[in-house]
């Protein structure tokens, strides 16, 4: 399972749980005493696939290395109105500072990776792949390329610099799609794949002249990507084909039966729909409440 | 105008730059001449309210200081499929590489304001406030909030540390409502508010023995909401009465009706639906293509 | 007990501890054995009240995290000449390292704590609160504002971000008291409060005409407060009063029988005298000083 | 003139400001006008000497690029009651967002200057030098210490990092003073002194056989002083004598008159007072009050 | 042109130049009059290709904006003894400030680009790429890598994240080269390559059957590799064919002319001997030697 | 024993990790299941001495708190060809996550140490000492410093910031060497020392007179060294006098008999030859193959 590597999360969660507590949270600190002990259980409002336990796990230990984090099922799980997905005990004040980020974090991973679910089980059956693009929210990149592998689909480039994707701005810059592939070519390192966009036949048929890693067809039509795909398959088989440009639910499985590799869906990852997550706290002991005999 | 602090934005897009370049742009880099200048025309391919342009202007700013960046309207504007809200011109390459993280920001902050927009035009007419939560995107908070306020909304506290909001949980560990709201009084500074939640009439009554600010009114139906205003005007005019809980586009004016002085709703910034922004570059001079005459 | 909020102290404390050794403690380093075990008596030089236990802990712990720290009273603690106030045992290296840091921050911390009891002793019998002001040391303010709770003072405003604090400047900038009270409630969050600072009883009139949150009367005579105590209490009363400026030991008690609800008092935090903390070290073990059966 | 190194002042200025502003200054974006214009004229109300000029030119720089600075004395100047320093003007909004943080500096570097020329008063005709010690605000010890410059005293160790100050518990470390500077020496680069701190003729003695660069009297009477100093003036006059301990104004020309060469002074740094500096604003253009005629 | 990004490079030259002053150059604060301005004439001493000019430039505008940088040849050039390479003008204190840094880097990149420069001289009238590996100063890969384009070599991955190397230890891991590979092929981005390596005739059958991008020959005989380079473009002529281990100056043309398509080379960047390269101050004008007539 | 400080390194070792780690090791991630273990043993194939154990414990420590490292010789060690150094296990993903580094910083220290101490063998019997300078690689001045001690050199100054250096520029600014001493007397702390760099008979007079810490010839002969060892040995004995300039294995010796009592050599640091170290690792449990029966 390719996971999510962690070295420079711990930064970012910081940053994050800055921005949220600041000089303190002043409810937490003035009505809840500092013995309180608590579980707090995490459970699933809706329907959907679960993403970002880790990282859940991740928020608590910086607020507080005490807690206890117990997962109840992995990331990739389907979980249903009512599934506890995981539980964290401990200091009632630790769980209510970590609880909105953590919560915040796993409703967008498993937003994604649920909207990744239904995309890929539209496609089943069908040899092709599903991957994400750069429309990803800042600062936040890592946590959502691994959501999408955690709901099936599969991941575009990582950001600019680690392939080549020549699109119509460096076409014009480079004086032509031959050109920019050569020019690219070139220059990158030969682990480094190119990819190029094309809108018409003629610009495929320039490309294949130049012997791009991947071509990706945009904005054709599912008939426009079957002719653009045995064209290519025919006269350049080991180069991959991307279909990008308004995919939807409705439209995916139409394109993927164009006999595409691979097809690349922007809103993955752009306005997502978070899925509703909960923390409950009970069996707070120590509290006030407690020991006033109420509550 | 209450306008977006930018103190602390310049490290945010600092790192979030970084994430998308990298090592570098290894497409740009090798098919767009060095000595390439253009201009980026940002321009709607939607209908919305534009909120952001400073942030886009500043992700510019940093990738290149020599870009020329030129607002056409401004944040609060409201655009329609082919408005042009900015233009950015100078190195090619500089606006290739900000481009991204520029319209990124300008989408969902658009997004944002927009969504904000249509609550608003709901309640027209009525003397109330549309709220946000802290139901933000991590390491955007300052940057939505500021988007909710364009879109003619307004704010909810900051964070967990500027103002005092009792939920069910720190009822449970003060030991009541009353013991709540007390405790919270005793610590917190004079300059700060209390707002505590209330879910019933009972829970109201005692609640408002203690004096708190703010009373939000959780999931109660308008029926409930409309009685329990005209208990608080009657018994504590002071008080703001807030209402939350599941509020839509259909249902906020109904809520509204019931008297209550302010509505808060996550949906504002949570999983919300991006404005279409594009950025389309002409006029690239210096380019190969200009030189070789073609494209 | 509102305490110390430690989610962004460690990365102060690293900073610090970078400051003071930088690359290397170099007496230490090279005239205490790596081996060399000790224990760390922290005891006070003075008489106060000690705050900061928790923050010279982290820094130990920092330093290195086998060290064992011990308190031996609680914050809030009054001490004497004499008074041990925690234990530190471990490697000597680390203790010394650390030692500079931690006694630092308590004995700065400590000051600000006694200075606040003095005051507060001042008041005693009066339903009236102290609290502190912006003006702290640049890095510290969290630190000073727990310090001055520990003396038994409460907080102003934590920065300007989490309550309106209108001044004389800005009245000129918006056109008058009213207006500016009107500009801010419009656009400020409705879970904060405004200020207003008044400096005439037709400053105070005009103020009350538009209802802020507390009005800060600023430099009057006790007499003149007095008199617009009983103004307000009799227009306005649940509007907080607050008195400020040059409030000293000696004119304090006599501006809280003023009537006035809070006094704000900037020499809390501001050109405080640190109280005399020390660290002694004994019972090096695996010095070679022991080892040679001397010192 | 050794001038303040401003390679890493910017970093902490940054910090310092988002300590106060965070989210916004929500007084001074809700009620000055953003085209508001003025002049802020800073202003002493206290006598003493004036040190951080550049330190506040830099926090207004930060906060606004387009302020105009003019420092009107040089850090160093005797200020009285109503002396102008300097004067920044631009916009309304950014003097006010830096005034805060720049009054601040200001004030407590030039009490340090000024409590510096107070001691160095106390010494003219005498050939020694007055020095600071490590007892600084923690994150600030780069403005202290030439704040202690500015005041006409000169530095000792900028930290643990460049050079040996050898006290008592490294002594018992070490198995002895001269073990422990041996110790020292072999190890430490020969570009760094090594200082030994000695409490009685013995340890003096000691001290002698094995050639430290200066030696501290700790806490002894100006007559044992004058005594130290002779047998070493004799015995090994190129090694430097240091005085310390609890030196007061009072007490500094008896010290000095022992004929030490440097008297080093925790109280330069610790527990100052701060010197009294203000910031008026006149000349508010385009604010509201402006247009409206009045204030 | 493949050129430096420059988007965090400012964050470590930051780090660098605070490495090397820390507090403050004591020896050019206390000797260099403020006002005294200078030329630096950057040189070189020594025969080899200049890499570098651009960091040297931002090293110099971040001590000091007003510092004028002048390239007089182009990163590439290739330099003799004597030859002016910059020149930059302005505050005798600020050039000497960024001098260390400027020319360190400026030293080793050219260093890597002339030791590139050697290898590539010997590959001359072959189709084959020089490239260099990961074994990169840590924290100075980007810089590096850069260094290698400018010596006329290509990059190699830049990091474990931008393309699959299978070695040894991961075949273990998966249980066989093939297995490998199609763990790798089924979970990364379609973006990217996947390169094995392979030490004998047997891997290479076995890596043959799974498709992988490019094949690494580890450690064998030039008549080794023209073996399997004639068994893969019979068999998969698409499939790139790397060669590594021990290249020399001395092998490295006997091994290219085995007909594989890329040699990597760790000692482009390994060991590297640093290109002396000086800076000389002329025209010091304000200097006190200059006031007093003399040096 | 002059240990390596660890409080800043964390930061450092960070950053490189993710400099070479970024989204994530694609290569491990996708073919080393999460739960496979391993040991690694680091081993030498070289000759030389030893240094950055604690470095590269660190480094694993940083990507994985659970894996196991242990050292098996300490810093300072001689290793031969198949000496073993450490072993670290755990976590087969860890291990190689963290090797890169490791071994690079090993290397890179362990390269220092070797040639440090083949300049100090060189030096056998002599009452010399052998250092370092500021000829380091930026950012790993500390780290490098670290290593020449272990190969038994000693360290020059550690920056710009803890002792003086003056050198030719700093004459020409100060009018003179005696002015230049003179200057940075008066300003420099009183325990910090001078040192100036003289290249004539007639310097070194003039230095002399004005009594520096230490004098450096610079590019003498050593004839000429040896005759300005005597005039200082008579004249100022307790001046050190330092040699520099070009020294190398064959040099060294000669200039040392000289008499100076420091010789500086920036091929310590600068040029580096990097021991080659390598981690194997055996024993994988939990792997793929181990599972399958084979490899």
């Amino acid at each position: 399972m390719f996971e999510l590597n962690r070295s420079n999360l711990e930064r970012s969660l910081r940053a994050w749980l800055e921005e949220d507590i600041g000089m303190g949270d002043v409810t937490t600190m003035t009505t809840i005493p500092a013995e309180s002990q608590a579980k707090g259980i995490i459970h699933v409002k809706d329907e959907g696939i679960i993403a970002g336990l880790s990282v859940a796990e991740a928020v608590f230990a910086l607020v507080d290395p005490q807690l206890r984090f117990e997962a109840k099922v992995n990331d990739g799980a389907e979980a249903r109105y009512g599934t506890v997905i995981a539980e964290v005990s401990g200091s009632t004040r630790s769980i209510l500072l970590g609880e909105r980020l953590a919560l915040n974090l796993l409703q967008r991973m498993s937003g994604i990776a649920t909207r990744t679910r239904q995309f890929v089980d539209r496609l089943e059956g069908l040899p092709i792949r599903l991957v994400d693009t750069r429309k990803t929210t800042p600062g936040h990149r890592m946590l959502e390329k691994y959501a999408v592998r955690i709901g099936g689909g599969h991941n575009h480039r990582f950001g600019l610099y680690d392939a080549v994707m020549i699109k119509d701005n460096h076409i014009k810059g480079a004086g032509g799609i031959r050109e920019a592939i050569v020019a690219a070519r070139t220059q990158i390192p030969h682990t480094m794949k190119i990819e190029v966009e094309v809108e018409t036949f003629e610009q495929l048929e320039e490309a294949l002249t130049a012997g791009p890693d991947i071509v990706m067809l945009d904005n054709m039509s599912p008939e426009q990507m079957s002719q653009a795909v045995q064209r290519m398959k025919s006269q350049a088989p080991h180069i991959m084909v991307e279909a990008s440009g308004n995919v939807t639910l409705d439209t995916v499985r139409g394109i993927a039966e164009s006999g595409v590799d691979v097809i690349s869906v922007g809103r993955l990852t752009y306005s997502v729909q978070s899925l509703d997550i909960s923390l409950d706290l009970n069996e707070q002991k120590g509290s006030a409440g407690e020991k006033a005999g109420r509550s």
